[in-house]
């Protein structure tokens, strides 16, 4: 655990990980940063205490606003960077961080190294839907892809749907405008194509668009890294607006103040189901190793959260079917292309 | 009008048009279809009766999944086309039309033009943010977008924020996946140049997120039609995504029903708020005339809304104003280029 990493570190991440030694008992921590503000912290717990195995020490942090090229040649003692390494050295079966993302990729990536068969590393995350939940990728990582790379997503976000979400056939969609073959640009084409070729019948579903993320017409939205951190965003801000006009309707007057006291169980509920903290603990997808990025303004609740993500990959051996998924894919690819540059593949 | 056009045409937009009457007394409507429908809908309607100057009768609708090429070719007999030359002809002020999106937008790009001075017309609409009213654009016309392109989107949308939402000097933000001056691609860097070098002081506010959107940190939000595609459905469908929760909630319990009972005035205000009817008509810009898209599958009180588009940007000189803009922009564009590729401008 990158203790550093946060908005609120270190205080934030150690209460996060008391909440999930509660949730997690069987899971053991190695704390990475200033031993001096950590253990006073940590000793005061004993549950956390008992579950921490180690607690690394490093003054130096990898700040919020440092480029990732920066953090990558500067930072090699920074927490971030000694938690990564945690992962490397097989003392850590995965790490989680709430510090720059751009960082924290870029580290990981130098440290773990991409997985064999993966040209480049994704973010994952899951949506609350009308239906349960749907996993989006890329949301931030790559802001151009090809249809290599949109393949990849597809593949790696089957096997996030598979481990995390439990689902057995996770079906998949293209992000693009319009739901018909002829739409969007060439390489969602290309990667149309080559998804209707390798994927199981029935699992790839073809394009969908922005409204099918929230109506959870698939199991898993496969885009850009430009397109998904956008999507992500504009939804996480309709989601605040509402709230906030939400708010704003029951104390409009006295009766619906009456109203919203006696709705309050129920409503208290929809709050629980659409808590941003719920879905806090988004995954890099692609590397040798399993990394966990917390929201950095999140809190506690959110960073538990986090680490829960963290443990449903790990427990459930998701490296390993990613790496079979993306063996199968690559055997499944007829030798002769099926579009143009399907050579690259 | 084109009367033909959207799932329930020609009542819903009939039945439209007689609630615009009463809204805008003062606006005249050409009727564009087939008169053996149109005019027992009309005849009846004594108010619509007398604001129709002319039903113009054709039996050819362009269908809802045509191809643009094709109904560009084959539909030159079609109520979109014919409703389209209305304006051309300068018989009309404006037309709206909630046909087949993709078809309009070719129609109307080969009848009326491009204006001087822009590459590409753009699709434009506003949304509701905690601030009040945003534009965002472009919505769809064009999926690959260029530095240029973006600049007179910028501008475009100013003159539409200018027109429609009354404001003096509306802010402008590119569509990006940070706020820091690094982030994204070769196209919004070079259009974010460009925009800081042309705009008045403090008019560019520089990149925003997709959070943004609903906050309203800009009155207008330029995008490339994709992505921009994509964050209008994805706003979409997180708005129908509560509102479908919400409900739900009140459901939920005895207590909650009485507690929605009381806060029903407030709640009804919600819903009027984020009514999607109210943000129906999306502004074709860039083009020598009025064109506003509805909703295909609206009814008649969000196609009086899409009428009330075209009222608004014909009453406040919305051309002359985007005309205008555009010739003090070519002028603003200093004579040594400010980035690479500025001399396409």
């Amino acid at each position: 655990m990158d203790a550093m990493g946060g908005d609120n570190a270190p205080n934030m991440v150690v209460r996060g990980a008391l909440i999930a030694t509660k949730r997690y008992p069987q899971v053991r921590y190695i704390m990475v940063g200033d031993r001096a503000l950590l253990e006073p912290l940590i000793e005061r717990r004993r549950r956390l205490r008992n579950a921490v195995l180690d607690v690394v020490h490093t003054e130096q942090v990898v700040r919020a606003d440092e480029k990732p090229s920066t953090a990558l040649r500067s930072g090699r003692e920074s927490s971030m960077r000694l938690a990564i390494d945690q992962v490397k050295e097989q003392k850590a079966d995965a790490v989680v961080s709430a510090g720059n993302t751009g960082a924290l990729m870029a580290m990981s990536k130098f440290v773990l190294k991409t997985m064999a068969g993966v040209d480049r590393p994704a973010i994952a995350s899951f949506f609350p839907t009308m239906r349960g939940e749907t996993v989006m990728l890329d949301l931030g990582a790559n802001v151009q892809c090809d249809a290599r790379n949109l393949v990849e997503f597809a593949v790696m976000g089957c096997a996030f749907g598979r481990s995390v979400l439990g689902l057995t056939n996770p079906t998949i969609g293209l992000l693009n405008v319009g739901s018909e073959q002829i739409k969007g640009h060439e390489a969602l084409q290309e990667a149309s194509d080559r998804l209707r070729n390798s994927m199981p019948n029935g699992q790839f579903h073809g394009f969908v668009e922005g409204d099918d993320i929230a109506k959870g017409t698939v199991d898993v939205v496969v885009t850009d890294g430009f397109t998904g951190n956008i999507a992500l965003k504009t939804a996480e801000g309709t989601a605040a607006l509402y709230t906030k006009m939400l708010r704003g309707t029951f104390k409009h007057s006295l009766l619906a103040s009456l109203g919203y006291l006696l709705a309050k169980p129920a409503m208290m509920k929809l709050r629980k189901r659409v808590d941003p903290r719920r879905y806090n603990g988004a995954v890099f997808l692609g590397l040798n190793g399993i990394v966990v990025k917390s929201h950095g303004g999140t809190d506690a609740l959110g960073f538990a959260h986090a680490i829960g993500v963290a443990v449903d990959l790990a427990q459930h051996g998701f490296l390993q079917t990613i790496k079979s998924d993306l063996e199968e894919l690559t055997e499944s690819v007829p030798a002769t292309p099926i579009a143009p540059r399907a050579a690259v593949l």
